[in-house]
């Protein structure tokens, strides 16, 4: 493998995400180093409280502290990293270290929806990397896929489900009937929703993401005090219950749309017919419906917060970063790929959908389930059927087994007399 | 705006994605050069027959040959681009193209599972970009996902619907009830399906897009030749229905899985739970779902192919290539972005969700569409539910209406005597 470059991290903010991300460059070193060429060392993390107990280990050379300027004027630091949240000290902490000629990576959609204006033309003027993919929709990728993949197009228009927290109290509601302070009491108790729920239920977090993605799709500034927003505080479940009838699911939505005589946008709950995958997002789920003159309809689909899938997506704005100019075409730093190592044959497991056409004969089942049973296959769900003219149905779920063990019973099978068709047999995705 | 750098294009190729290609570089010129900083010149297309009738018009600058070395040995030209599909003469002409320091992108996935190493070493010793996010799922960018945007990660497992024929057939037989040969027959008439649909229908084309796919995700190398492969030819309907008997629906599946033991990958017709966002795929969609460690279940769903929605992967490449080293934080060449032209509060429209509280007492509903109709909104659909003791629940569907219609409407019915609790109205995404 070619040597690697050091590349030195700086983190300000070591709450749920930032651990997540301390965990994640730990466990996942190979991989970073694979796909970068660059080794990571996280040489400062800058906490309000040190004393504070803390669920995940620090690397032994990373230096705790409370001064962000030991990120910001450190000349070996690389990539100054934000996940404080708040407009400041981020603001303050994000162009410092732009003006000390760090790449910066964050998650803050709030700052960068309010006040963003100016740090990306900071940004800009140094040749600098200001990065922010975990400000919208955690782990989905909507940021890269609306700058980089679909920069061919000419966006129509985009609808995102992109606050978790409110879309599990929805979900609440809509297969449990609870009531909206029910349902805000129990995203509260399984650490969904903050004691002080106001930006996300009342939408201002949606209309922050919201923002950033009107950036991106549309090459324009929105400002923030004049976007429509309407929040699910209060929400009827009458309300949920009764556009069920009429084939909705109700979801918060924030919606943008180009038209000819402008840009109209805006957060609000909306009744979304049940067929379209937006009405299928549930629990703490995100996804963003984006529609673009070239690529149709796209959509996206994943975990919207959460330490783990926050802190993927800042760690592809650190590789991002990291990678510099080098073309990375096959993903990896190695030109020449080593060959899979590909699982043996007798090793892979799956449930399996049979059929078989017999002859309706006694004793049939009794045959088909004792080689079954032979080869150490057991079944979940069995059913025949009337006859047809190629034999009676008789089919088979079978609980997860090696698919070697399948084919060598359906081998034994295949040859008897009862048969009156080859045998079919797929596996089974559960 | 800052002043547009020239790159220049050669086009190998000129079917439905390079029509689509040359069509989207005229319609979207504006889009490309705010997202780019360049301004894309089509020198050279090369195609098998010149006389050909073609129903997209060349720009007057373009030069039409057969001669590929017009492009490979051109050193004004920037980027070569690859739309003819097959090995040959197409990897000779990626590979001079290379050699002649020229950046590649490409939709070829035969090519590059069958010969693709060889390739990616050679653009990875010139320091070009050899790109090819059109290669797979059409307009969905799942090869920046996991180029990037997941580098952070150890994938656990993908699975794909890779081939829009396969799945529209598995939709209309679905659907319809219809058999496969008439499935295939009408997916032929719509222009889904080659005249020989052997690549599609047998699978070969998923398992050479889970080549490229598995290269990403696991940085190794899967020899096509040991790939398992089953596809769909022959499928009987009679196992669409008992699969939805038992709640499942069959999807032709690109699966790859990595293993303590090693890497399981193949393609097979396969069951999938109704409830999972991959058995919603319809017609001739394509989705992937990409499990990783840090950002869990990833679901991408798109047009996987058609002129547009491929060449629009192809201009992502294209961009992604001119680019070079500056960054694009927000997406465009301007820092500092105009601010939105929003579109005027009085001039949104949409179908909207009512909700009354109103005494029970005649004459009421009588009101109510007198008030609507005078600001000439009509009504869809419209319930009436028993007495609750907030009073009785009268609901309205409305056709789409301009906003402030609905807004006026609904103030002035605000203040009227009958109503026992304050209107609720939501936006319905119909």
């Amino acid at each position: 493998m070619s040597s690697l470059r050091t590349v030195t991290l700086g983190l300000a903010g070591f709450g749920t995400v930032g651990g997540g991300l301390v965990q994640l460059l730990q466990e996942n070193r190979k991989e970073l180093e694979a796909r970068s060429g660059c080794s990571f060392v996280l040489k400062t993390v800058v906490v309000r409280d040190p004393s504070r107990a803390r669920s995940v280990q620090l690397p032994p050379q990373t230096r705790l502290t409370t001064s962000l300027s030991e990120i910001t004027d450190d000349p070996e630091i690389d990539i100054a990293i934000e996940l404080m949240g708040g407009i400041e000290p981020a603001r303050s902490f994000i162009q410092s270290a732009l003006e000390h000629g760090k790449h910066v990576v964050t998650a803050n959609k709030a700052l960068l929806a309010e006040a963003g204006r100016g740090l990306f033309a900071l940004a800009g003027r140094s040749g600098l990397r200001l990065l922010y993919e975990a400000s919208v929709a955690g782990g989905i990728p909507v940021i890269q896929v609306l700058k980089d993949s679909l920069a061919g197009n000419a966006i129509h228009s985009i609808e995102g489900i992109l606050n978790g927290t409110s879309n599990f109290i929805l979900s609440e509601m809509s297969s449990k009937g609870a009531d909206f302070s029910t349902a805000l009491g129990e995203a509260q108790e399984k650490g969904y929703a903050e004691a002080d729920p106001t930006l996300d239920i009342d939408g201002f977090d949606t209309a922050h993401k919201l923002v950033l993605l009107i950036r991106l799709a549309f090459g324009v500034e929105y400002p923030f005090a004049r976007m429509p927003i309407q929040g699910i505080r209060g929400l009827d479940s009458m309300d949920i219950e009764y556009a069920r009838e009429f084939g909705y699911r109700v979801k918060l939505l924030g919606q943008a749309r180009m038209t000819e005589q402008g840009l109209e946008a805006g957060v609000y709950p909306v009744l979304v017919r049940h067929t379209y995958l937006l009405a299928r997002v549930g629990g703490a789920y995100n996804a963003v419906r984006i529609e673009g003159n070239a690529v149709g309809s796209l959509f996206l689909h994943g975990l919207g917060a959460g330490a783990l899938p926050t802190a993927s997506a800042v760690l592809g704005d650190i590789v991002a970063a990291a990678r510099g100019t080098t073309p990375f075409n096959s993903g990896f730093i190695e030109q020449v790929l080593p060959e899979a190592n590909i699982l043996p044959e007798d090793m892979p497991v799956s449930p399996y959908y049979v059929r078989f056409m017999v002859k309706d004969q006694p004793g049939v089942l009794h045959i088909l389930t004792g080689v079954l049973a032979s080869h150490g296959i057991s079944i979940a769900q069995a059913f025949q059927r009337g006859a047809r003219t190629s034999g009676v149905p008789l089919v088979l779920m079978l609980h997860e087994g090696r698919v070697s063990d399948v084919q060598a019973a359906l081998k034994e099978i295949s040859t008897m007399d009862f048969l009156c068709a080859p045998i079919v047999a797929y596996r089974v995705l559960d």
